[in-house]
């Protein structure tokens, strides 16, 4: 972990929040090559979500949310963390993780400490008028469900996909960006027909465990924990957890819950006229009603909800640490490598000028990556410092797939040499040629 | 306004913020198609900013901050509004927005209000340990300055671009989603040598100027107005505003200011070993010069910065009513089209198979479909409703630019039909030749 930490700052690709301020707990900045990895991974999920399905449809809620939509979720009442005060340094501590030096003190009685920031709304400070930062996305797609339903004429079973800002006031965060009090979440929540739901959770378990693998998880890192007793949530009906070795343990990279139908059920008014499975509060607050209706039969129905909710956060951890490699070459030394998969790929092509100064190398260059750049296909750079070889290190340390490396002959006979960052083989093709060439490499 | 907001909630565009508790007012959520639009035009923005260019890096920092950053930049003293209360109903108000009714009543003398909001962070719960939620994005930029710098080896001039979540406890939101609580910004940080800076001010302003017009923003709708006098920030020189002509009236899309070196000096240690000519509050919270350095003189300089800042959902705003037509057609009928450009649509084609039970058409559409999809051009689907009239009205109403009709001359002749938002012309192509065209209409 510690080489991981390390090769992230110095590369940029992630940073302690607010450091020249000595930095803030449980907060992490992405550099230029993090928020480029980031946004990879959250387009590979927003294209396997929702532009390759036609039964999925995109959303994006504000963070700011109304206490109402987290006490009907449940959230007020049990999304809690068991405190102590230590006697002796006056300190506190969650009652499970008491460090040595305390334990043999006098430690007071476990108090339940609600993990939800809440700030005040409006010009009146006096605690009346407040909203949480969510804590997860996945309300605010509930109580959008009408909204989406309306406008988009959608029938079961469909899905709304999110990502976004959750935070938590995490008592100890801990493990670099593995558990940390502001992150992202990329979370489905799937609409099906009660009795569906069994068979719609384990097609979901799959399609999840599969989308991992293609983001470059080895299968053997990843095992299924079906969750029991105390750790399956107050809303689920079961739940199957991903869980991937980290660099610090085994731990959860993604969850696939059936919600049942608690979440719409807890929202809705006029609950008694609903079939609700789900034990729910009592709710007055709500103007809706969240169910579908059969145009034939008049009938409402609640649908259940199937739930994979991933942690963008700790996919960029899983990544990184199934991408770092430290490879022994033939000749004795060593080079870094991170092995992304291309579509993740910060920079997915470096090229080169042979020489810094020359204005034709350094223009062929600059109109090539243009060319490339244009493609849409991710980010494409001119590394103009005349060192190939300290090039090639630096853009396997960082995982550029390809180098492309303008020099005499391409101004000659038009050839360029392209440079595999995982094979290090180097070929040489048409300069024509790179944009076919680049395009296969990219679009799969 | 009303038809578009109207517009906005019926097609999934944009709705009002937890609606079925009543509503938050100045929050908003995208829907369906607002969200794609969102994307749109954030990924444009980027393309334009980070990719294209070879002097500018991504970043993306966390929403909490610590409060020494809001100290320093001078919002904890200068981010405020004057509030009032009326000693009659006893309700707060913005001093320059008092309502009619409370104008002749008692009123308090005016007290500043900061707009920022706080919260709590970890376990103690005394005021002790709070962060800010952003005000804006650009400060967490300028605190990263160095971790950039050093991770990257740019040379001035650079700029430093993120786009991000920012949070204002505005008294009076309104005008839809153009003044609202929370908002999203995309903001470039353009670092220069001091002296050049006036020269960086002008290119950027026509860059921007420009940038708005590709969007699609018709440029007799865009005024310059130079910022002068009281509205004038403490921090700079001089700012240009993108002044745009929205439906409540003339108001700022986006503001370049010269900052000058106020920001990287403010939040720099050791103020008086630096060259800094901007008035800063003294600083000894920092860790850190955020400054470059010359290799040859060793000397420090602090660079002034050019900020172009834009508001994401003003700008979605604008492109909005850019593009909402209401077209007399000839046979004296209406129709509403939303004109976008063809980068910005959230649907950039949707298949249609001509009856919707005919499982050789529908699986033709989708097998289409999912080519069309694989090229990354964006968002494509298959609308099986088998009503090609009513998915045109759709498709114009939601500005998807093309639609291909799956008809029975595809299954003999493998030919579609493909029908032009805005010129409502038809032409028949062959199916093979659709992902050309396609790339062509869409890759700019």
């Amino acid at each position: 972990m510690d080489e991981l930490v390390a090769l992230c700052k110095r590369r940029g690709f992630i940073f302690q929040s607010n450091e020249i301020y000595g930095g803030l707990q449980g907060l992490y900045d992405y550099g230029p090559l993090g928020i480029e990895l980031k946004n990879n991974l959250k387009q590979s999920w927003w294209a396997s979500m929702v532009y390759d399905r036609d039964d999925v449809e995109g959303f994006d809620a504000s963070i700011l949310t109304h206490p109402d939509v987290l006490k009907f979720s449940g959230h007020e009442d049990t999304f809690t963390d068991p405190l102590v005060d230590c006697k002796s340094c006056g300190l506190r501590f969650r009652a499970d993780q008491i460090p040595d030096q305390c334990k043999g003190e006098e430690l007071t009685e476990p108090r339940d400490f609600n993990l939800m920031f809440k700030t005040n709304v409006g010009p009146v400070d006096d605690g009346s008028t407040f909203a949480y930062l969510r804590p997860e996305t996945a309300q605010q797609i509930f109580i959008n469900f009408k909204n989406v339903l309306d406008s988009t004429s959608k029938n079961l079973p469909f899905g709304i996909a999110q990502i976004g800002k959750a935070f938590r006031n995490e008592i100890t965060p801990r493990n670099f960006i593995f558990r940390v009090r502001e992150f992202e979440q990329m979370e489905l929540e799937f609409f099906v027909t009660p009795g569906t739901d069994e068979e719609w959770h384990k097609k979901w378990v799959d399609n999840r465990l599969q989308w991992w693998i293609e983001q470059g998880i080895d299968s053997n890192n990843i095992t299924l924990l079906n969750v029991t007793g105390d750790d399956l949530s107050h809303y689920s009906k079961s739940t199957v957890d991903l869980m991937y070795q980290f660099p610090h343990g085994i731990e959860e990279l993604e969850g696939i819950a059936n919600r049942t139908d608690f979440d719409l059920g807890s929202h809705s008014k006029n609950q008694d006229d609903l079939n609700i499975d789900a034990t729910t509060i009592k709710n007055s607050s709500s103007n809706a009603k969240l169910a579908v209706q059969d145009l034939n039969t008049n009938q409402l129905t609640v649908p259940y909800v199937i739930e994979p909710s991933a942690g963008v956060d700790r996919g960029v951890l899983a990544i990184l640490n199934e991408a770092f490699n430290i490879e022994k070459l033939e000749d004795g030394k060593e080079r870094l490598v991170l092995s992304f998969k291309p579509h993740l790929a910060p920079i997915k092509a470096a090229v080169i000028p042979l020489k810094k100064n020359n204005d034709e190398l350094v223009s062929t260059a600059i109109s090539l990556k243009t060319k490339l750049q244009k493609m849409r296909l991710g980010r494409v750079v001119v590394e103009n410092t005349g060192n190939i070889g300290k090039n090639y290190r630096k853009h396997d340390e960082i995982g550029t797939p390809l180098c492309i490396t303008i020099d005499f002959d391409t101004l000659e006979k038009g050839s360029v040499t392209i440079r595999n960052r995982d094979t290090m083989a180097q070929e040489t093709i048409d300069i024509e040629n790179v944009p076919s060439y680049f395009r296969d490499f990219f679009q799969t």
